[in-house]
């Protein structure tokens, strides 16, 4: 039935007016498509006429173009020929210096059992993620400020621990909106877990499961909820999904009821990131990886670099709402409030709601009075808006002058969690729980399903190990009494 | 009519006695400006019997002698023979080692779409900068302390972002003394533009003009104010003119009348430099020029180099007040006071008037008091009194301890604003507005007029984008609950 | 009667079913004590059918064989020809990178007159360690941040020194349970002595006879109690016991009882350690070993570098309690508690009784209440919770909360303690006298019992010199006016 | 009528049983005299036999030999023959490789009028001075984290500068215990100026006197009070005298009495010093500049290097209370008393005294209470007790707590001052003047009288110029309210 194409064909149809792109040796015809594309259409035109897998694959859900481009555009196949030149041309291509590095440092990578901690794991990922990759990762607003501080915070907090007491029996398991969890840790919602690793957030789902923590899915993952329910170990594995509420309150409806049906637990709607934040780093690895590419040919007419593509475009422009991008505007709702939303989403809806990103105290109380079951101390990673203060400082602000808001609902934070000990410093102070989310992806990234698996038990480890020596052998009996805000800076750790 | 003078004639005319210069192939007899040049007369008599363009041009207006200099004085014309000579001199004078690093950094500069903040422009400015050039705009009293806690203190302030608020519509103009601004930021007055750049202060008129924002132009400006005016997109564009006032009333008055005809809409006396700071980097800087070229010259006998010019001597011994520069004295008032100065400054001009340079508390309520429109809480970006402290700081003090200030005038500050976050935070406590001035400075000397149009837009997005993620849609709705001043010091950017 | 064996023979007993091991030229059966073995099967097996010589030597008192093996299993002697190819293959094995490095330190360092102060001796020390000795010396809990928090807290406190006082007279003696010190400075108790010096712990007890200060002998020392004992300058030398606690009180009672026996003065219960801090130097040194041998053998086929023993094996594994190590759990005791093991351990013991490892000031109360008579506020050197605070801060708020405590038990710290300065802070705020581990093996490692004694001679001139220009004439006259915590940070010294 | 020796006879007399010294071709008996020299009779006896003009000219004033040594000890000359062989001797000595380094820095000095701060000064300095000499002045107690912290301090005093005053007439003139100063600056007691200038503390007394400022000079000055007397620009410049109290009150009270007959203004008592601190950077020196030449030997069996002199020895040990250098205590006081040794002092002069080496507030209620005319807050440039809290501390704690001291007599400040501002902040709060010591002492140092003089007036330009901008135009309008201290760090200065 499918009609085949070939390349020369296909190639005539390269602009705004009528363009074709190969994905997957597959042929689709986005031209009605381009004002809707949430990357805007830039992007997308680039590859007008011409083979865009490499850069659709790792940041798009495979069921994306079903989603959004109607049957009929999707013409058919690109012909054996074609197909067998894309390959052809795919082989020959000289690698870049990046895809050199990135394979040296996997050859020379440390095996897992020499990984102690979650700094190892990241010091590996940062070793065998593409340029590309860790810039998204990595990256956060402005000078990064906010997303250094979410670590740098913990270390202004110091125990006061208990001896003398019985620790021989100790119990870190606590409950997430009422659902069981080994350690009081869940995976965070990120986004584009495949950047770093071919199988990402299946990775992220499997190690969840094999260690009975859970799983948040953002809404920008980069496989569908439905492959990661598939990809859980059993049906009753508990996963929460992350959303992005779009304008459309109906098409945000179509899309709980769809999680609600793969059997996601709970509603994780995210509210610091109406607009998306100012993320230089990303923004800027493409010119790096140009730079770095011509510094490689030297200048003496040597091939010229394949165009580096800016992750960025994409990705952050169908949030971003700075004036220049028009239609991915249309997309996201930037008028969501308490009164109006809330009330909203919990008539579309019976599972717990959590709100992700609260960052000052006032908010947590109007999240109480709104009825929310849950929220995410957050800023976004650093990510949204810089100078947002740490989420262990508003976590002990609420604790200093709204202790009631822990009566109300159940209180979580994440962004600069590596330890054991922070965690406890945050369940000191009420958080029911931590998110993690970078040091996630860095696990999958550089280990696979094995490295989230490993980190989970490295936290586990930690924090078994503190609560015995804090004195306490079960979550409730971490106190703030246990905590103290110290009054200077602890040096810099000089391993 | 003119008379035309050859090289050896002017050159017998090189002592106090008889000084007479040549200034773009024109001859001048200075003999008895000597003692009234404000630089002194030692600068002067560097070049007296020679060519001074290249020393006079990029730090006087080009009306200075027409001001300063009866008729009678201009002489007449450089001979052909003596111009051919002179131009010769130059093209076959030999780069120094400064020049050549210039023209290089120049080549390699990055295309603007990869300047994504204010740092990247001060980075580019700070390659393609004369050394000089540089010394002048980026030194500061002192141990530059005060200058560089002016931005550090910034970090100090975190904000509390407020969430589910509607944020579609965000307006981030604002009025200064009356006239409409685009966003909360005017360019403040900064001296010597063409040092960077050879349209100098037009730069910053005409960038200003293209993004909707106030120019206040200084009394040093290396333009006129009527050039500036000239310069402008059209005769509404408003400007603010600085003020040093000299000592003789008349004079002053006669400037201000000037001024005002010229359609500047705001007079902003500074009274922060009644006598100029003590800034070492700039009067080391031929020192450090002559070291260069000797290292060079590697010792061995070979070309001297040219004598590098001591850019304070002309500029700032005119209001160096350490005793032993009798004549510079003269001209500035170091004896102006809030109860005469200000009323008689109301008594010659109908414009708003602004005090430049307000540094504590108890002179911002002074200021209230006299009836003045508007305050510049700035220590001249640490040029002047070194522990000064940051304006952001005395900003916040005036919010704790005498917040009816606000409601008296208009407060504004500047010094050390590098990202819409510092403005921002800046709004949140009462300023009206936020002045920046090397940051304008350095965009219109590495990319001229687009530079300063790039730097605004950047400036814009950011706090939109800062407004959006507070929670804000207006100005009015920056409130003091959205900052908070932290106890601890963040970490160094690591970028 | 003793049977001899040929490496042969023994070679044959190389499992779990049956593993022999020589050790100093005797064979041994411990397969039945493989399960019991408290740092684990596995470290033993790796030298099933071996020579575990070099491995044994350095972190076991050499009565543990006699204490922990029935005599059945001695079972005899290796033979002539074993002895003397165990030698040959000893004195022909080639030397580690390491060993190399430890040499030519040793040949290299300073004669002891140029050792001004304990500094100078850690410089040393860390210079002629063996990597692994080293690794476990220094190493600390997760990032070291208590560890080095504990050195960094003293900078915090300053003097308020008091002039035109008689000084001439100065007596630094005090006493601790009630025994003379000739400073007030104890040495805490340390592990395995023996890996910084073939002497191990006897060095300590001469240095401490030969300075009359006490020795506070741990339970972990690589010399046993009696050794120790022995080695003291005359039978009246006090020594001071520390006890971990094993679960089954009799064993523990019988330990006291021996230890009473021997003459020990005082029972330092640590109530810190139920379990092993997470000390990643130390897990990590092998690796790294390994990687520097691998390093130097260059790739290429060149001899593989012994195995690196992981120290941490045999010796944390015993106390290390995260749940992947069943059989030492059974060991030490995890239900301590102040109601029990108190009033258990008065009843077995009429020496006094220290408790080591108080962190806070509720656990001082408890302690006092308990009716112990001393606490050490200690973190153990910042080995077991990261972020326990600095215990001169913990004796700070001791003081400025509950100075009541002071009345009603003798309080010590230790923990960071490096100058005289440092001393006598503690003691104006209420310690009677500091403890000081890692600097005593510091002291002995790098000069044996002339180190000891040069540490000492080092810390009683500096507290000397410190009262007089402090204007206190003996350790009564340290009172807390004398000392402020002032709330700026010192600059890291520039030495 | 004097005899002559040869150097054969002189050789002979090289033990403490009769021991000879040639010092400047004079030959001296100091057998007797070895158990009174202050500074221990080790470091005579290295010399006994032999020529010790090189060690003993630096650090002596001319006249103690005449003063300690009976005439009858004064042998006679050094035969012509000895005396040219010494010449010989001393004139083939292979230089060291530090006085090669001296010697080249000295060459490639900045001329003065490069010089623009005190720093400047200090770099010279430190480039030009011998090893030994620079470790004499720089050295600091233990690791000087009090010398830093003196300096450091004034970062935390910000400004509230005041505008819109007359500021065209400035004196900053002041008196010090009742003596006209040009500046609020007089120069504090330091030892040994000779080892840094030939002409030592001349320099300082003529550049004083050019500058009309006031000197203090010390005991332990390198020329003799008459002498420094001597070399004033008139009988009339003013100087105080430094006394370090001698047990014996005659021989005290015949000292003051000495320098009122030269005309020294007051009596300054240090109170800080009744032993030595422990200035470890001074006691390595030797040390390292053994290491120094043995590396340039090469370890080749080449020359041996000259056995570094410890100036300590001379130097320190007088005042070395440590327990191990008996002779020594036998000089100094170590029991004075407020209530005692101030009523004596008042008994034998009418001089105004100061005490210096206040380093309380405590110590300053005494001082006021025991009427002394003034107290120098100081902890001897942090040489004495490390973590004495920096002067300008103590300073504003005594502005907070007790006021009223300032009322009952005057209080200076000394340590760490460099800047104008400096001075400023320490007159705001209510200093009459400040002492700096080291910064002198490099000044002479690098640039003899002329160095002097230039410091001075930097400091003059500074203060006039920090006193304009701060609106005050006499010492006694700098007042409490135009200094703040802020709660924050400033970042290190980046010149």
């Amino acid at each position: 039935m499918s009609r085949s194409f070939s390349l020369g064909e296909i190639a005539q149809h390269n602009s705004s007016s009528s363009c074709w792109v190969i994905i997957s040796n597959k042929v689709y015809d986005v031209t009605e498509f381009l004002p809707d594309h949430p990357g805007g259409a830039k992007i997308i035109l680039k590859y007008a006429g011409r083979d865009a897998t490499a850069a659709y694959e790792p940041i798009h859900p495979p069921d994306t173009l079903d989603k959004n481009l109607p049957t009929s555009k999707h013409l058919g196949d690109l012909d054996s020929s074609g197909a067998s030149a894309l390959q052809k041309e795919q082989e020959s291509r000289k690698k870049t210096r990046d895809e050199v590095r990135v394979e040296q440092a996997q050859a020379r990578k440390p095996p897992l059992n020499q990984i102690l901690n979650l700094r190892d794991i990241e010091k590996v990922a940062r070793d065998v993620l593409t340029y590309k990759a860790l810039a998204y990762y990595a990256s956060a607003a402005d000078d990064e400020t906010t997303h250094n501080e979410n670590a740098h915070a913990f270390s202004r907090f110091f125990f006061h621990p208990r001896v003398l007491r019985r620790i021989s029996q100790v119990d870190p398991s606590t409950t997430i909106l009422g659902i069981n969890s080994s350690i009081p840790i869940f995976i965070s919602a990120t986004g584009l877990a495949k950047l770093g690793h071919p199988l990402g957030e299946a990775n992220l789902a499997r190690g969840a499961g094999r260690t009975s923590i859970i799983q948040m899915l953002s809404t920008y993952a980069s496989l569908s909820a439905s492959q990661v329910a598939a990809a859980r170990l059993s049906p009753s594995q508990p996963l929460f999904f992350q959303l992005y509420k779009p304008r459309d309150h109906a098409l945000a409806a179509e899309r709980i009821r769809e999680v609600e049906a793969l059997g996601y637990r709970a509603i994780v709607l995210t509210v610091d990131a109406p607009v998306a934040g100012n993320r230089e780093r990303d923004v800027r690895a493409p010119f790096e990886l140009e730079a770095q590419e011509r510094e490689a040919a030297g200048g003496q007419g040597g091939e010229m670099p394949r165009q580096p593509e800016r992750v960025d475009e994409d990705l952050e422009e169908q949030i971003n709402l700075n004036g220049t991008v028009g239609s991915s505007l249309s997309n996201a709702d930037l008028d969501m409030t308490f009164t109006e939303t809330i009330p909203w989403l919990r008539s579309v809806t019976k599972l717990p709601i959590m709100l992700k990103g609260i960052q000052c105290v006032a908010d947590a109380v109007l999240a109480a009075e709104a009825g929310v079951d849950g929220i995410l101390l957050s800023n976004h990673g650093g990510r949204q808006l810089e100078y947002s203060l740490p989420p262990i400082e508003v976590l002990y602000k609420i604790r200093q002058q709204r202790p009631d808001v822990f009566d109300k609902l159940e209180v979580y934070i994440d962004g600069g969690v590596c330890r054991g000990t922070d965690v406890l410093k945050a369940l000191c102070l009420g958080a029911k729980a931590v998110g993690m989310g970078r040091p996630f992806l860095y696990a999958q990234s550089a280990y696979g399903e094995a490295g989230v698996v490993h980190a989970v038990r490295i936290l586990q480890r930690e924090i078994v190990l503190g609560m015995r020596l804090l004195g306490a052998t079960s979550v409730s009996e971490l106190v703030p009494e246990m905590v103290e805000r110290v009054d200077w800076q602890p040096l810099p750790a000089r391993l």
